[in-house]
């Protein structure tokens, strides 16, 4: 596969997400360029100039992502994005760390209407804690945290939610990454040394917050 | 204030994480163009091209923000970015559903090190389970949700971090928007409906493992 930049797999990542909200059903019957999608169209949600979409678009590599002079067909563009950022297979993912956090997640829905977690699929728990890996209720089996390396490499796992207290988050990344974790989506509010080859996204509640508040500013100001 | 567009304060939201990671101490001591940041460099991180760079730093309106030929000064350029979006003052949030996931945000800090949470203060938590409200231990009040309106009133709160389960998300965020709050964090799996002068950023699980995926593909693909 050709090596995409970090910055055009956001933006097609973005893009994704638009064309999936298009082409939910209730506004596919509304129609409108025979259900294709404009770069101009595009520029006007985003902001992206045009040129950078088309650009963005020819990375796909395919030639019925080209588009035609009246766009591009959602139905060829959606499956080709899936296929370039690697979203065409489901992966599996654990979450580590099974106290209020984890276990708030280990028992909902991830996603409204669950749509997207087609892609996801939670196949574990773990927990230092053995007591509460036996007691609690969950959808998925759990084991207890030294376990960790036998039942990833088993079940195929290559996801983990880290859900520890923060002055734990350091020591279970390495466990996680020593284990053969290839992602962390970090909810503990520590930040974490990991190898190059295990990618980590942080979830901080303050950088949520900031970027609320970005919107807050622009959405009818009282101040 | 003048107006700026979306995409702008997104971006220069990013250039503030990333001017306030090389403004630490121990970054600070390094030195390198006299700790000035050149257009060039922010290119190279981020992949955005220097004249966009450039333009969204002129929307911040300042002399001292022009830059000289050596860069700009992020002494400068920090705070003038902070007061542009919006985030140049204290605003005070609370947390409603003190289940799981509600408890365990109310009872551990938010960024690591707690950077950047002097500009937010947990206020208060709320909870339709007055039992709960009770009994929980808590760094802040509670109150059960029909005091809602007179809290988020009397403490000037202005920003709602929303973890009930799914099914209740839609009637808690319109008890919130009814209640004056104007930016919520929605935590739980669920789309909700609000006027348009309520800000609303979601943080769903299944996006945060799409945004993973691309960057694990892009370090290291064994694939």
């Amino acid at each position: 596969m050709n090596h995409i930049p970090a910055p055009v797999k956001e933006r097609l990542l973005y893009l994704l997400g638009l064309l999936e909200k298009n082409a939910a059903p209730e506004k596919r019957r509304q129609g409108g360029y025979a259900g294709l999608v404009t770069s101009a169209r595009v520029e006007e949600l985003t902001g992206w100039h045009r040129d950078t979409i088309r650009k963005d678009i020819s990375w796909l590599e395919s030639r019925e992502t080209a588009g035609s002079p009246g766009g591009y067909d959602p139905g060829v563009l959606i499956p080709a994005i899936r296929k370039a950022l690697g979203l065409d297979r489901v992966r599996r993912f654990c979450i580590v760390g099974l106290g209020r956090l984890g276990s708030a997640y280990l028992n909902r829905p991830f996603a409204p209407g669950c749509d997207g977690m087609g892609e996801f699929e939670l196949a574990a728990g773990f927990d230092i804690n053995v007591n509460r890996v036996e007691i609690l209720k969950s959808p998925v089996p759990l084991y207890p945290a030294y376990k960790m390396g036998e039942v990833i490499a088993r079940f195929g796992i290559e996801i983990a939610l880290l859900c520890v207290p923060p002055g734990e988050a350091r020591g279970a990344a390495e466990k996680l990454a020593a284990s053969g974790i290839r992602g962390i989506v970090n909810f503990a509010p520590a930040a974490l040394v990991l190898p190059p080859d295990v990618a980590v996204r942080n979830v901080y509640v303050a950088d949520e917050l900031r970027a609320l508040v970005i919107n807050m500013e622009s959405s009818g100001n009282p101040g």
